[in-house]
């Protein structure tokens, strides 16, 4: 049985966490829906997640209560890489036998300097276990943070030994070279997004399926725009307007800024909130943003309430 | 209750895998007590122990075996230090309650370029969770691997704020000058512990505690007589004499080199393996670490049955 891939704009779900420092499944159940309703589908548990600031138990968790409260599998690419591999396991399993329609996974990213045939050794150790056809895995390509580079070797030999189950990739080196690399493979049906929506027009003209980014947490219906009439007159002019967004937010540490614009939109301090080592916006930095988005007249679409 | 704290040798305890990788708890439990025998002490689930290819789950079931087989906790630092505070806290209050000596704790690893404040954060958010007067833990710092270095600031802020649970650290930086650093801050009883032999004396004469290294694993009588008779005439021949050792066994991937030393030590081929990402050595390099290790008439005393 074959499952459609993924293509268009996902959101690295940020993750709302109360004063005990424990997941806020209410504000995250919202902002999930929030993100559906800008078009954007949800890659929950992504580094803007803070999801490896989660324990392994947290996420199944989180991912069976969104589940049970009707979000669908369907729109759901939950990251599932862990540094062993019977977490990455564990978690892959659950996500597949809860109807998500793809996993989005790290590589192990613990111990430095590994080689190709030990990254192999690892992701066909995990797709042999979970051994099921519902099984589509996006690699997760992110070397500033993770430091564990997947090489066009890596993936080609991946997605030739297991063409169901290795199927896309996200790109957030933050190097077009290597986004275009990876489309310049030419895998069949393999989808390349990229970790930025700067690259969106790049990547789309490239042969590219869309974009996962940080910034579809605030920004997605602009940005799926351009990935809808990316053909159409006026693209570039839309690239440079989404692209003035993202480059507020670049001004300040990604996640809390995007958490403190949720926050501002919806006058609900809690949302300010991360996860140690993180550290929250200062009351500077963020008067700082807030001033910064209403100068561009930026609004996050339908408000959703704080609580 | 102030607990004694470590000095001298400590090993960061290979694991041996299984043919379905799981842990052998019956060949660890062997090398466990013959490490023991050769007068180091067992810092189980460190780097050398492929700690983070295990999930938690699996190191409290080793650490619990470990205890009810009759390893003394006074002998044990377990690595404890997860990426979520979560898992930190649940490994900590596993080795506590069991009675470890200490705790060997990674900073959380996966978000790059965090501050002092957001790992102070952590590091405190951990000890204020575990609450308990026998925590002990040794800071552990290994920014080659980790990425996150930990600052003389950041390293007397804690010790400063938590004099009784934070009462080292493992400096396996690789560069003298950092190890020399964490010495000259001469912070009362801060335990400061090389992470190579090859800085051993040097350590001690710095006022250091010992050192926590990997070829402890194979060389730990030779290194902990070093310790023992620093003072001494001799002592720069001794060190000589275990930085010979060292260097073979640097020519290899560490992990899997000190593994294949223990298999062929003991006849014994299980030994060999690795949990990916990592590989076993080469058969031609197993022949040549055989080789160079018999060109020193290098041999593990006390050879212990494989199995």
């Amino acid at each position: 049985m074959s499952i459609e891939r993924f293509s268009g704009i996902l959101a690295p779900v940020v993750t709302p966490f109360k004063d005990d420092l424990s997941p806020d499944i209410g504000r995250f159940l919202k902002h999930c829906r929030w993100v559906k309703s800008q078009n954007a589908n949800l890659a929950i548990f992504g580094t803007n997640s803070e999801a490896n600031s989660l324990s392994v138990k947290e996420k199944i968790d989180l991912l069976e209560k969104l589940i049970s409260s009707g979000i669908s599998g369907d729109a759901l690419m939950p990251g599932t890489g862990c540094c062993s591999i019977n977490e990455t396991v564990e978690l892959t399993n659950t996500a597949v036998s809860l109807g998500c329609r793809g996993v989005l996974m790290l590589p192990p990213f613990y111990y430095k300097g590994v080689t190709d045939d030990g990254l192999f050794a690892y992701f066909s150790e995990v797709i042999e276990r979970v051994n099921n056809d519902r099984l589509a895995i996006y690699l997760y390509h992110i070397p500033p943070i993770s430091q564990i580079p997947l090489s066009t070797d890596l993936v080609t030999r991946l997605v030739t030994d297991y063409p169901k189950a290795v199927v896309g990739i996200k790109d957030s080196s933050g190097d077009w070279k290597q986004t275009e690399a990876f489309n310049k493979l030419k895998l069949p049906n393999f989808r390349v997004f990229c970790g930025s929506e700067s690259f969106l027009l790049q990547n789309m003209e490239a042969g590219g399926a869309g974009c996962i980014s940080a910034t579809a947490n605030v920004n997605s219906l602009a940005i799926n725009e351009l990935f809808l009439n990316w053909t159409m007159p006026g693209s570039a002019q839309k690239q440079k307007e989404i692209d003035e967004i993202r480059d507020i937010f670049q001004r300040y540490p990604m996640i809390p800024a995007l958490k403190e614009a949720i926050a501002l939109n919806n006058e609900d301090a809690e949302w300010s909130r991360v996860r140690p080592p993180l550290v929250s916006l200062s009351r500077s930095q963020s008067n700082a943003l807030k001033r910064q988005l209403e100068q561009v007249s930026f609004k996050m679409n339908n408000l959703f309430s704080g609580q």
